[in-house]
């Protein structure tokens, strides 16, 4: 639920002035994103959104995740645009707050997507990593392997509370990941976050890749595991081998996995779980009762981990025989 | 911040094909209303507003509601007009909620009004008393007078937790007013919460009254006190007499206040500042700390109480001489 700066209309039309938008005729605080404030505008041109970056998200990242948006979208793909203002710049600001008007994207995100919809996931998770190989910026990934023990330790006292014994299942995880994380698969531009609700579909065609604030430089097969986590489970904690399947061949319709990425997958699923994991629990255990935040459930991820680890072969995932050994 | 029940889009789908509006292309939960769950629809016909009445709204009292809207729609009032179903019905149920679809009024309500919007206030108020003249169905006002008291020995005893004094004072107040409380001025139905944040504006024409959900029948210069509370105070809590002055005279261009009326005024003022006190006393002493919900402070009406205990003549209202005498 995410407005967390309000706006008056005198501002926000002088700050419209600079952009290409047409006349303002209303505009409503969305509860969309958790990190920022988003409002959706209607101008005398169309919809648009318009959104001001709160102190979480790191101003110096801005440029970065703004200049993606515009570096991918100019490649053909469907997300969010940023529009320039009349200085050219994609940022200005308004109500003391760094602000961007993006391109509104028509289309839903899926609360029950099926095994069709991941397949083109993963074909529109590929395209964005071929279509962000040549952008020249580069950001960490803050929220991989190296910042996971310092996220673990601001919870590490407090897990038992959550469930008996995951202290120390949590940190043999750890341990386990940290001397086994690869170090020379491809890199390049991953999402990071691309959960169902950050996929727009209209009808059963995707439309749109949204939220780029937890993109940065890494692993691209690490992308490909935070979403076989994240589509590719029931709500009952089963892994759907047919939607990971169809992930799976969908991104490698436009890019094929090399046998690196195919041999490292059960590793960087576990890494991937345990990243929103370890998020969650901070979460879970840092926000005051009553607050009016849906805190998203920790042991979802615990059973995430718990099915990587069990893992023996890739093709448990659903790739085909000749892929998994490709 | 109100989106209490998320919504799938299957859901949504098949609830909207009972209405002519088109295809779904997006749906955002919105952030406005504090009992209800809203969302902005897009679909290929324009824009909607999707309303799902939570528990806290008297499922009875939605037939008052939107058949009002409807009413007061048709008799040329701008105004949400909800949507009828293909069986003519103007509420359905979508996630275990009465839901409707309302239609969507661009304009954006003012963070700073002036003068000037203060009259098209009071013009669209005495429009909207007339319109409703004819409205077939009733609702008691819940908190007028006699919903005052239950309402304090709700947070008497905690009072003077928010100021010392307070206790006392409003036991006062609340006596005098229940002792005096008008019995015989021209009723109909009243909006009675026409706060800024309820009336949107297109550059400086009034363009809408939203948020029927408090509206009720009642005392028609009721509401004429409310707005007075609601449009015409500074933030340092002084009263603006031209913003008085530019409401009361846009109301009586439509409607002719009565000569009791206009002496009721200042009792009705102090009535209505006493109400929305209360609520917000209440609110403020049950909000649990850490909640992410905006505590509106009582004590901005305590000194509207107090302006209003100390007037002499409806004149300091900003009525005319004519006016006040009428």
């Amino acid at each position: 639920m995410a407005v967390y700066t309000d706006i008056t209309e005198d501002d926000l039309i002088r700050f419209l002035a600079a952009y290409d938008v047409g006349a303002l005729t209303s505009y409503k605080g969305i509860a969309e994103g958790v990190e920022n404030s988003n409002f959706l505008l209607h101008t005398t041109k169309g919809s648009y959104i318009l959104t001001l970056y709160e102190r979480r998200v790191n101003a110096d990242d801005l440029p970065f995740f703004l200049g993606l948006m515009h570096h991918l979208a100019e490649r053909g793909l469907s997300c969010p645009l940023p529009l320039p203002r009349a200085d050219g710049e994609l940022l200005g600001e308004l109500s003391g707050r760094p602000a961007a008007v993006i391109s509104f994207l028509e289309g839903m995100w899926l609360r029950k997507p099926e095994a069709q919809h991941c397949r083109e996931v993963g074909r529109a998770l590929a395209a964005m990593h071929v279509a962000g190989q040549d952008f020249p910026l580069k950001r960490a990934n803050a929220l991989s392997v190296a910042g996971w023990r310092p996220l673990w330790q601001n919870s590490e006292a407090r897990a038992d509370e959550v469930q008996a014994g995951l202290k120390d299942e949590i940190a043999a995880e750890l341990s386990y990941l940290e001397a086994r994380w690869p170090k020379n698969l491809p890199e390049g531009v991953i999402h990071a976050d691309l959960f169902p609700d950050n996929v727009f579909f209209l009808g059963d065609r995707l439309s749109g890749l949204i939220d780029f604030y937890f993109a940065c430089n890494d692993f691209l097969a690490y992308d490909v595991a935070v979403c076989l986590n994240s589509w590719c489970f029931e709500k009952n904690g089963s892994y759907n081998i047919t939607k990971g399947m169809a992930l799976l061949s969908g991104y490698q319709s436009v890019r094929r996995l090399t046998a690196e990425e195919v041999a490292a997958l059960p590793l960087l699923a576990r890494g991937a779980a345990l990243r929103f994991f370890l998020t969650r629990l901070y979460d879970w255990l840092m926000t005051p009762p009553g607050a009016l935040v849906v805190k998203k459930d920790p042991l979802e991820y615990l059973t995430k981990i718990r099915f990587h680890r069990a893992i023996l072969s890739s093709a448990e995932y659903g790739l085909t025989r000749q892929e998994a050994s490709a």
